[in-house]
């Protein structure tokens, strides 16, 4: 089975195929957000591309989500911080979420047979359920607006370095080899590693420091979202 | 002044800036050819798109080198193996070339102020150019068909370590970081630290084991070509 790392939602019809899982990944923070909802009882999601269509939901009654720039957008309940989803008024709710980056990467990945959602927060479930399926493995990094990042990459890395020491997993693909060779160089303090990336010094002036510090400490939200149609469940 | 890093020409749009200096970076092998051939000689190139374009500079008396796949198109003189420009019969003449990823790299960047060409073969020559310019900096890396490649990212993290360690440059750009961290870990070895790359192991496969040898050598041709016009000229 193989591994590749796609950087860029844009670059995603690189590298689909038509069996392989893709696991989606925005650790700052759509794909932290998304797997702490579930976490705290979330009974779906809808990730759409635009405002506008979460707009519609909030009209049809629906909860619904809105980031852009980092920022929560008015007349939204809820932004993309991982603590707006620690709280019971989200139990047993559909919520729609449009981020700049994390949606969109859903969104260019939907022609895949299977997509999951993946943080630091479900690193070992979700590692342990890719495993399981013997599938190749695409990790798309939702970047920022296109462009490569450090964060999502380091989560590449991680997942490619389990993956690769399991029987039945290798990659050739430059962009895991780099990611894998990235994590090493950080998994000791992610938080460090990261103290002069773009993203986290753009979170850190909308004074978001809990945010950061919560989405790159790993396994404290042991569930998987999984497209099914066009919602998100809990597998 | 900025550095920066962009992975594919496809994401050029996405850093494109009126007054910042491109440098075109294919290590594996179109720009460590473009850099030989004028160390040997070669009055001026014409980086073309398509094949096409070279077989129609052929025909108007050019001599004209193409590859495709790592491997020399029939019909043409040259491809992008750097030995086949350490060669008397290159000597004054005016060559256009086509490549794989290289010229697709220039031909994205067209809108550049600025155009030169960079590998590890003039790494210090270009590095001290950068330097003395004073403007911001872009690194366009060829990369394998709009995907990422480690050389090329290899490279690119040289010159932003040698950059930023000047006084006046800095980067806040992931890719940057990233590039500066791999280069980092390779250095002292940048032959091993490539073994299990994608790339080399295409070229390894066409039993191109001394190209990859020369290209990783630095500073074997210091010239720095530069677009003028539709031409690469020496600098």
């Amino acid at each position: 089975m193989n591994i590749e790392v796609c950087y860029t939602p844009q670059a995603y019809h690189l590298f689909h195929k038509d069996e392989a899982i893709v696991v989606v990944i925005d650790v700052f923070r759509a794909t932290s957000a998304m797997v702490t909802a579930f976490y705290n009882g979330v009974s779906k999601m809808i990730p759409v591309a635009t405002v506008e269509e979460a707009r519609e939901y909030q009209k049809n009654g629906y909860m619904a989500a809105a980031e852009r720039n980092g920022e929560m957008i008015e007349g939204f309940e809820l932004g993309n911080s991982p603590f707006g989803y620690m709280n019971n008024k989200v139990k047993g709710k559909i919520i729609a979420i449009s981020t700049t980056n994390g949606t969109q990467a859903i969104e260019a990945s939907r022609k895949a047979s299977k997509i999951v959602i993946g943080s630091f927060l479900n690193q070992d479930v979700l590692c342990e359920f890719l495993e399981a399926q013997k599938k190749d493995v695409i990790l798309v990094c939702a970047g920022w607006k296109n462009k490569f990042n450090l964060e999502d990459t380091l989560f590449a890395g991680a997942v490619t370095e389990y993956l690769t020491s399991r029987s039945g997993f290798s990659t050739s693909c430059d962009s895991a080899i780099a990611s894998q060779h990235l994590y090493n160089l950080a998994k000791h303090d992610l938080y460090a590693f990261l103290s002069n990336s773009s993203h986290r010094n753009r979170l850190a002036k909308l004074d978001l420091e809990r945010d950061i510090r919560y989405c790159l400490t790993a396994n404290q939200c042991p569930v998987i979202p999984v497209m099914e149609g066009k919602y998100l469940v809990k597998m």
